[in-house]
């Protein structure tokens, strides 16, 4: 009995578990004793009030242990003659490679994963898409939050397809703005339109259909359709344009008909009757991703899908948008506006996969768009990141990447920069310059520049796309000179 | 000139296009007038003045508009002789399935579809797992939600893996009510349970894969499971307690350890340790739901994957939790702990399938569990529903509903009845007497009460789970005898 307590007493309680409740601990030793076999199967274990005394710790502390203990199974209790170690398998016991308590990896709180590095961090410099935060109306937007928190209906899960007031205020929104006559009941919230297109990829594909990605375009898209199985095939935004009649039949034809991503370029109205009608013939579904029109310069062209609305009464047109760049990025909401006998199975996929969102984001931005404060913010936002993109396209002008060309169609957030051909001529080491090998290096700068070869796979151009707008006035031109010379020094280094 | 003023004019303008500001009323009857034909390719437009005359609007309104048809490529402005309509592919146009503005599908916005019928619902009766709402402390969250707020960095993206603070908090949770050693950066937070178990399937499982699923079970489980093409067989809680040295050989089994579902009861330690010796020696993966241990009667047993860090150094089990019964459903979060080297394949998938989580939750609730409201709050409810499930067994017990058997082991949220031999006996049609038709009927009188069978396919024992954690004190009495005069009228119906 003694060897038992003193057992007790001096098993290790390194890391959190100085932190426990003490019968907790004490648990915790018990079960490392009894698994690791130091304590027998029948062994009997000190009264509480003994082990009390010894320990020096209340006598609840260990009948709250001895109990917790009994119905996990570790020790038995018998009727009036105390309790013993249970019987357990021999073989089961012992393990060789148990892990000690407070192991290492207790200790690296603050480990980040690869993964993490995708999300928007505005304190890299030169982001593209990433809002100007310091321009929120917090206030505001607080204000909507407590609007959003004032009934206990908050408490109750939204429908699975989103909050009832936010849907309706994006189908009035969307009315407004993208010419799109949308019913609530089509508008699905989403967590981003990243979730957008996965759904939508499980719902319509299965191995080896036929689907076509505009090129440019966002990388994601790939990895998310090559999952299904689907075999994806590019198509560059100047085939859309230009021979919109040879688009090859596809089950889902991925498109950014308003704003290429990232060139922006808009497509004609003649190309996208093209392929709406062609859509129609084959019975092939067009995804739109209506990422990045509220900031462009020049008017706001309507979305494909009001088109199609206007032309056909069976829609083959799904269309996404998103708030991460409107709003902010933490606030992760978007939505799909489905056509109607799309909403059932779509929902049924989604409450496989996430079962529905947090409800206060949704009412918050709710009551942000129903008060018109989006709207005013959309405004001011516009304005502003007109101004900064002048502001850059300036200091590009003086600075030394002057020779490169600015051949983006006026985005609201970013601009691209070609790579101009004499660079890679000069370069001894031309794997080395190219852009992905240069933003490599301009990120370990703090640079969140980035390659835009990355998203053409049918040309990969090289170039650099620059965000604007979240960089406070005044401030671009010194990045832009920083950036410059940064690229002028990498040069020369593999250039020599 | 005159017929087209007058066609601009007499477009119908029904449903919301009347909320429209006026240019994008006259846009969008200008684009149905093209593409309808009524206007023809090289026809010109009345200048902005004439027709603002005509039309009794601003000219401002006339050039916006025709600005806004320019850019969409529906009109031609020749410099100094007025605007044009567009040349576009004769084929194109006059479609004859035109939806016209304001078609009927604008007025059902209050249009629910059937899914929506999944999400919790307080103003149901007995609804199993469903969190006294009316007892949450709802001033205590706005302070926490205040908090998350207070900060510019709310703003910013969380971590892929959700926010550091949460994840630090749930750490230490699990620590003290779970006996689990959770580095935080194991943990990553989900939109509850049901994404965490759509992320491991898709994560761990492919086509032809074989999947054990502990029954009786939730239901959603076998269905996400099957999305990946992965076979899936039930194994018995029984057999799991009796021959844990018999279970089949699987890549992935789904258990309930610490609580079974419906039932409740709980794995003993000898199958505990000889399952996790089953998935070591045969490199299978355990997934182990803790959905409902903190409200059980009796001492809250440690979890599976506590005993098997005490165990292994090599984890075997992934642990997920959810929040929407102890905190509300609408919060919609929930978390996954997993052995380190699935952290990062785990966090690329989550990247396809929804890009992370809203953070102002996340952040309000981190608040809460660090402030202790949550533990204080458990603690609270606990009490609560167990005074609650004494107040329904006294109310059975005085009901016609008094020769059901309860047969769980003391859940927290709900009570499940046995229906008993007698029922189906007398039962001419026996089909309209299983649990199943007995719930259709019962969901039609508001009670949201669910039958036995649909969680166990392997018994499809008849029976019902009786929810009584969200009805307030002293309203049980009458809910039961009003469910047992509805049962018994059922009953009289079909047994005549």
């Amino acid at each position: 009995m003694r060897a038992l307590i003193d057992l007790i007493r001096l098993l290790p309680s390194q890391g959190q578990v100085n932190h426990l409740p003490r019968y907790r601990a004490l648990v915790l030793r018990f079960q490392q004793a009894i698994l690791s076999g130091q304590l027998s199967a029948g062994e009997q274990l000190p009264s509480s009030r003994e082990l009390a005394e010894e320990l020096g710790v209340s006598r609840n502390t260990i009948k709250n242990a001895y109990e917790l203990l009994h119905a996990e199974g570790y020790i038995d209790t018998r009727k009036g003659s105390g309790s013993y170690v249970a019987h357990l398998p021999e073989h089961l016991l012992q393990k060789k490679e148990r892990s000690p308590l407070g192991k290492s990896s207790l200790n690296n709180a603050h480990h980040s994963t690869g993964s993490d590095n995708v999300t928007a961090d505005s304190s890299l410099k030169l982001q593209p898409a990433m809002a100007a935060l310091d321009q929120f109306p917090m206030q505001v937007w607080k204000r909507c939050v407590n609007v959003a928190q004032a009934s206990r209906s908050l408490l109750q899960s939204s429908p699975l397809a989103g909050d009832e007031l936010l849907r309706e205020a994006i189908a009035k929104h969307l009315l407004m703005r993208r010419g799109i006559q949308a019913d609530p009941s089509q508008v699905v919230i989403t967590s981003g339109s990243q979730e957008a297109l996965y759904l939508v990829s499980r719902l319509l594909l299965k191995a080896d259909d036929e689907v076509l990605v505009e090129a440019p375009g966002y990388q994601g898209t790939y990895d998310v359709v090559a999952q299904t199985g689907a075999r994806i095939q590019s198509i560059s935004w100047q085939a859309l344009q230009q021979q919109p009649e040879n688009t090859p039949n596809a089950k889902l034809l991925c498109l950014t008909p308003s704003r290429n991503f990232p060139l922006g370029h808009t497509l004609g109205l003649s190309s996208r009757l093209t392929l709406l009608a062609l859509a129609e013939q084959n019975q092939s579904w067009i995804l739109e991703d209506d990422f990045d029109c509220e900031f462009a310069t020049g008017p706001v062209v309507s979305a494909l899908l009001g088109l199609s609305q206007n032309q056909y009464a069976y829609q083959r047109v799904i269309y996404t948008g998103t708030f991460s760049r409107t709003v902010f990025p933490a606030l992760r909401l978007g939505y799909v506006v489905l056509p109607t006998e799309l909403i059932e199975p779509f929902l049924t996929q989604r409450n496989r996969v996430d079962g529905g969102l947090s409800r206060l984001p949704q009412l918050a931005l709710a009551h942000f768009m129903i008060s018109g404060e989006y709207s005013r913010h959309l405004k001011k936002m516009r304005l502003l990141y007109q101004q900064r993109r002048v502001e850059m396209e300036k200091a590009l002008a003086r600075s030394s990447l002057k020779d490169w060309p600015v051949i983006d169609a006026g985005g609201g957030m970013y601009l691209v920069l070609a790579m101009p051909e004499f660079v890679d001529d000069k370069a001894l080491d031309n794997k080395a310059f190219d852009d992905l090998a240069l933003c490599r290096y301009l990120t370990q700068q703090g640079f969140a520049v980035r390659p835009l070869s990355l998203y053409d796979p049918l040309t990969r151009q090289s170039g650099l796309v620059l965000g604007f707008s979240a960089e406070p006035e005044g401030k671009l031109a010194s990045l832009v000179s920083e950036l410059a010379a940064l690229i002028s020094a990498y040069q020369t280094i593999h250039t020599q």
